[in-house]
């Protein structure tokens, strides 16, 4: 294995322990739910029988094939729990899936099930088949697999088919690059494990091929009849590539566009190859690929791909609430790609837009219980249940119905397993390390075990982030040890307060990190206080669905108001943004939140049979309001919700 | 032909004159414009053809058939000009067509022809095949043109056509009912003509035969393989009827459910039937369907339909801008349906409804130029024109995309002759009359020629309604008459007035009609002034889409903000309710308009780059706005639009 490079690399997974709190919860609610309602699913749609047969079980019935990257997400989100996990249910039936992939392998090193028991021969459609996605995610189960066991089977598989996809692409080979990205940020990873360069080389080709004025997909849809790329056509032309971002060089590429998830999955693997190449036109590429995603296509809660007709984006400011898709992929993706530039640049916003999406757009993706999931994650529900009422069914794949309601298993799932490897990773989220640097990215309840020039240190992290803003960090060690300790100011933080052992440190509430170089002793403490208010937010003004309205948010989490916990409909509920709304604690509410209560004013009915009224005849009623955390919606029963509220309006009628 | 009945006819199109003013400017254009680019249309697309090669002509090159129903609504909207154009190309192209549909239909009396020219067996697919459709359409057709030119060569086809059904249709034959309503009017208008019971009896028999328990439909559906009837699929069940409102007996529903455009033609049928057998359940059923359509699933233009989905009714109160459907054609339906509501009970609240279509939601689906449409119309217009951005364009039928632009010739073009039909009608729209009693129903420059008790009579309106409401009749008649003269006092207008030869008449503002029973004399001149405020409207609290906006209408006409007219995108302005706008001739602008200007504000963006700010930190600006007749939108070059502006909220900061 090789040596650390001088970046910010987030520390392995062995070596940060997370302790009780909100994000252990989670953690739990994987390992004990999640983990094993997905591979139920996986079971009895076939998944795991496709390799099963392949592998030359006579006992395996009709399988369809297909679908492997579900099982290797699995297999990645459980390999992160093996060394943290008492129960050894999973470690056997990971085992036996390792052993089911080995069998099943080719002697080519080719792993793909659906185009192995199928029709199509291998690489043949590069456009849609999903063969170096599918690849992609095999390595990565593969790399936390064996850094999870020390163990090598399901590696080697990995590296024999890496070694394949080295051997077939290229400019002697083929001269082509995934239809999905994905491949490129698991070759990535590949390389920091094994230190091999060809894997490097093969992501770097992937990512320059793409986009070029003759690019190898456009010829595949050229001259292959049986591609049909409906959302690769331009309405006035010929094939396009947006929706691959095929449609020019990444280099030349300055908004993020078509399908969300790809475009994700595409700069982190890029953001790691310019990290590892000091390629500077790929990193301000991705610098301005990052300023227009995160300043005009982000929501509030850090989702992305506003458009249900491409799972994608559009233009800028385009940001509807109600048909928001915000697919649950693009939140890992942007969670990836966000702590991929950080490591490439060291800047913290890049770390606060990590934040955003994992306490919001993240979390929503998955039920209170571990076992529903969002795929579409929407900023608002119309709460109706009418079958052709605005939620666009029609959307273009039919058989995954847009839905206000968490289910069980989408028809496409791709959500379910890749929100549970991201749950499983998310240890590694909290610290980061260059050398003699420690940063802390992300705040939970959470101890870190690491060496600084040969010598342990354990940094201990004791808060109730995010419902409190006090974070107390306690450094551990056998032998005095300098060291720079680097602490995240949040951006939304006003006001932030550090005392050092006591001592108060001045800071500025511009800084982005609080740096504390000095010679650590045993014991030292470091008391972070980040000052929660209640933020109320408006929209930039461009951004049509929010206009006139307002958002509430506190410490990392935005809220949302739901109609069960209100009298009238969330969506008639209107804000003076001069009104104060207080934080409760509600140890009885979805597990335990913070949620915030206040008043609104609602207009009432007029008694008319006419629905347009002079509006100077209506009059408002000021009623109690309860705001829960955005993540949290959708627990209870079906209703109707909002993000944005409305602003209270200067009409000055009779009470 | 028949003796009128006592309730309110529409006069006979032959004894109204339109003269100057709004109604002839629109009429006009239909008869130099709109038919001309229907017919060229309908000849390049192959639709006469069609009838061509039926009637034997070996010239005719490959024609698709179908689409019968687009030439007889052109028959039909070209017949009511055959009177009142002095230019005689229409007259010519009308004969020649009506040759050809003469030649073309089958001894039978059947005249279809995408069903006599392709693989089906008549009347085997309902559900679908729109041959009772296409049958009203001729029906409607043919009673249009033998009104106008007293020629009977239509009529016979029409009448043979119709005694077919009459023998195929019924309890001893197929005991079905059109998949699309149309039909049953068409039928009842037929009835009018000729006093014929049996075409009475069969738009009875067609509407008690829908929606029972197990409905002929539905047995289609069930046992032919080849009905795909995906909208009538309820998601958690078999066949549902709903789409075709065959889901239960009309007389047992309670809201417009399904495809908007059939609803409304199966409804005005329905009230013409009602009116003819005095049948009191199917009153009551059609006085509950019209309260919920306009309490709760109208839109302000008097659009219906909201989704894309169905092309129709959702659930109350859902009615979206951006997205609204409100097909033209449904429009068309609604102006239908509430004239004959109107007929059945002489209640004025239905004509208001007529008014307001016609003024919006009817005359924005064509264009200024008369050769331009829109098959859905919104309420607002994103004026993005990304392909994937917000726009459905994935809705049902593909080949229709959705769109803000209007279009020469909509991929289904149901809806260009159609709006040429009731354009064509229109004038019958301005009279009605029940034995001696005359209303005057719609106000425009025009002159009535009736008689009344055998005495000639003329009314002469002159105003310059719709902009503004001064309406001046005359009475000229050779000896003095009793007759009562009925004036409609539109619900928009707060104190009007009305002299008779100069004498004040007491009128409280509730009264729709003002009822002038007395002996009139030549010369008599009877004054009304509806004063036209312009009115800041307020819709329904439960209609989500409209929640803290307000609307802008001045007389029958709501009006729209076009960003072409303003130095800030519509959807940023934000009005206050108190302000005032002014009306401003603008003879300039759109064929010459009255115009509504004011101020709004607008939120300013911070110069952040993060588009999610505390709002406490932002500020507005006032700026002038211009409104326009929405029926004017899209007139000019392609921009954002709104009907409905965002109230002016109550954060006072520093400007």
């Amino acid at each position: 294995m090789r040596d650390r490079v001088s970046t910010p690399a987030p520390v392995a997974l062995s070596s940060v322990e997370l302790r009780d709190g909100f994000w252990m919860d989670w953690r739990r609610r994987l390992g004990e739910t999640t983990l094993d309602h997905v591979a139920d699913h996986l079971e009895t749609s076939g998944r795991f029988d496709a390799f099963r047969r392949l592998g030359g079980n006579p006992d395996v019935g009709i399988v369809d094939g297909g679908g492997d990257a579900k099982v290797h997400k699995w297999l990645e989100a459980s390999s992160y729990l093996l060394n943290s996990m008492e129960d050894t249910t999973p470690q056997s039936r990971v085992e036996t899936v390792v052993s089911q992939l080995v069998a099943a392998q080719s002697d080519s090193g080719y792993l793909v099930t659906d185009i192995l028991l199928g029709d199509d021969e291998p690489w043949t459609n590069l456009t849609q088949d999903h063969e170096l996605y599918v690849a992609g995610h095999l390595i990565e189960a593969a790399v936390a697999h064996a850094t999870a066991t020390g163990e090598e089977r399901l590696l080697n598989v990995a590296c024999q088919f890496a070694d394949l996809l080295v051997e077939t692409f290229g400019p002697d080979g083929i001269q082509g690059y995934p239809g999905h990205p994905e491949v490129e940020l698991a070759l990535m990873r590949l390389y920091e494990l094994t230190g091999d360069s060809e894997y490097l080389d093969l992501a770097s080709y992937f990512i320059d091929e793409r986009g070029r004025e003759k690019s190898y997909l456009a010829w595949e849809v050229e001259t292959h009849e049986d591609i049909g790329v409906e959302l690769d056509v331009h309405p006035d032309g010929p094939y396009d590539g947006r929706h691959r971002q095929d449609h020019r060089p990444l280099r030349e590429q300055t908004t993020p566009e078509g399908h969300a998830v790809r475009a994700m999955y595409l700069f982190a693997g890029a953001a790691a190859v310019a990290r590892e190449t000091n390629d500077e036109s790929l990193t301000a590429a991705l610098e301005r690929l990052w300023t227009n995603t995160t300043t005009r296509r982000m929501y509030l809660t850090g989702g992305v791909g506003s458009s249900y007709h491409n799972e994608g984006f559009t233009t800028d400011f385009d940001l509807p609430n109600e048909t928001s898709y915000c697919e649950s992929c693009a939140a890992v993706g942007m969670v990836r790609w966000g702590q991929a530039m950080f490591r490439l640049t060291r800047e913290a916003t890049y770390l606060d837009v990590v934040e955003r999406v994992l306490y919001n757009a993240f979390l929503a993706s998955l039920s209170l219980s571990g076992d529903r999931f969002f795929y579409p994650n929407h900023l608002a529900c119309t709460g109706g249940d009418h079958p052709h009422a605005r939620v666009p069914e029609d959307a273009w794949h039919s058989y995954s119905p847009p839905s206000y309601r968490r289910e069980a298993w989408p028809g496409i799932a791709c959500c379910p397993p890749n929100v549970a490897r991201l749950l499983g990773e998310f240890p590694r989220y909290l610290f980061s390390q260059a050398e003699r640097t420690v940063y802390v990215t992300q705040y939970a309840e959470s101890q870190l075990k690491t060496e600084i020039d040969g010598e342990p240190v354990d940094i201990t992290v004791e808060t109730d982030y995010p419902w409190g803003g006090t974070v107390s960090l306690t450094v551990t060690l056998d032998t005095p040890t300098m060291f720079e300790l680097c602490l995240r100011i949040p951006r939304w933080c006003e006001n932030p307060r550090v005392t050092v052992d006591a001592e108060s440190v001045p800071v500025t509430s511009d800084e982005a990190f609080i740096h504390i170089d000095r010679q650590w002793h045993d014991g030292d403490t470091v008391d972070l206080h980040l000052p929660m208010g209640i933020r109320t937010l408006g929209a930039h003004p461009a951004i049509r669905a929010d206009t006139a309205r307002v958002a509430l948010a506190r410490g990392p989490i935005v809220y949302c108001i739901e109609a069960v916990d209100n009298p009238y409909p969330p969506s008639q509920l209107r804000v003076d943004t001069e009104s104060t709304f207080e934080a409760v604690e509600r140890p009885d509410l979805l597990g335990g939140v913070i949620a915030l209560t206040g008043s609104a004013a609602v207009r009432v009915a007029n008694e008319s049979d006419d629905p347009y009224q002079p509006v100077a005849g209506t009059h408002e009623e000021t009623v109690d309001v309860t705001a829960i955390p955005y993540y949290s919606w959708a627990n209870r029963e079906f209703c109707e919700m909002v993000v944005w509220l409305h602003e209270a309006t200067s009409s000055r009628f009779d009470p």
